[in-house]
């Protein structure tokens, strides 16, 4: 398993009417997980799609507990539980405190510039292999 | 079964640096959408919340097929399939042309100014029941 | 001059825990205009891009005045009231009803795929010579 | 003067199909680097609306010279120059290393929970002073 963490403070842009986060902003945070856990296996996104490949998200989904609300601090947990094979899948907690807000699931895929699929570049599985184990 | 679509144009805004709709977005159409199955069904969500009720996302998800793009002009479809008890169920397909480019889930509960879980307002319950057999 | 307007309706994700629209998104309801406004002309956005020119924001500002709320109608007024020459300029105003809520002044140059600066299209300046004695 | 900086990392979220930094994510960074100022200054934010009281932009306006792009590493900087009366002015700069990407002012006025201009908590004024003078 790799597991990573990034810390973020809610933007009043960030919430709505309702006085809470709008429930939207989650996935966008979720992506700032996905971009520090790159950085900490050593590969990071802005390099890979230097490289002309990309990682679009093919399937997501969040489970809301608790709102979040402006100005919290909150941690959003990525965890990598299983070794890619053609896709890759991230699971994420989001937490303030010691309570979890949220918890949402993510799958990717890597594309091309022409949008077909390719695999994993070697270096990220290398980098994986790596992070795994430490 | 209750279905109703919103017909939305593809905002620059909401693209990203690989040229397609940022993945999010996609539920900010989903909630356009089920805006507009509660003007059809006759109680519009504005009003639901002037009366202090609010309907909350718990959980939501998407699968992404084809990309939306600049410009796009996709229909919103949702559908409800089931009638409502404590919770309130949608499906949504994101169509272009003829293409389906994604597709949803999302569930919801109300609740009251204090945030405790109520039951759906019976105006909504009646209407619904009227629009089912519609 | 050239005037368009472009209706649109306030979604839930365009408001904050002020429960008023959160400034950042007039300039995308701007943006909803340019666009309307060029298609009006009969060059749409999208077909200026697909040729390599792109019309970026080069400053923008906004008046608020009246806040807009959640699930409003406004109506979202542009105007060319100079022709371009290197820059084109253009001046918006959010309306409801027969209240101004906003107004807004934006200018843009255009630039190729390497970002260098070029100067309008020509057949955009026809086309804009044709809409303003129209 | 008082001066503060906000350090961001730019969103894969924030960017547009022109692969630069959507213009309207400015708007949300400069809001950023306020709340910081005003945890600077000693009175976050979070506590004026605790206290019934809004800060509501009242003009914003933004001027780019150098695009932001994915992954950079900003510093927005916020400069209080005058000591606020009725209003207060903000001055802005998107710094990225040693390069100025654009720069922005905003005007803000106080409003009470039924949006009624009020004065600047006198707690806010008594503190600027002191910020103002270290």
């Amino acid at each position: 398993m790799i597991h990573t963490s990034n810390n973020i403070r809610v933007r009043y842009a960030e919430t709505d009417r309702m006085d809470v986060v709008y429930h939207a902003n989650y996935l966008v945070w979720f992506e700032t997980a996905r971009i520090k856990m790159l950085d900490q296996i050593g590969l990071p996104y802005r390099e890979i799609e230097n490289q002309g490949l990309f990682l679009p998200v093919l399937n997501i989904s969040v489970e809301y507990k608790i709102p979040a609300r402006f100005d919290d601090i909150l941690d959003i947990h990525i965890f990598m539980t299983k070794k890619p094979r053609a896709r890759i899948h991230f699971k994420y907690e989001v937490i303030r405190d010691t309570e979890i807000l949220a918890t949402g699931k993510s799958s990717h895929g890597f594309i091309d510039r022409e949008r077909k699929c390719v695999r994993p570049p070697q270096k990220l599985m290398n980098l994986i292999e790596v992070a795994w184990s430490s």
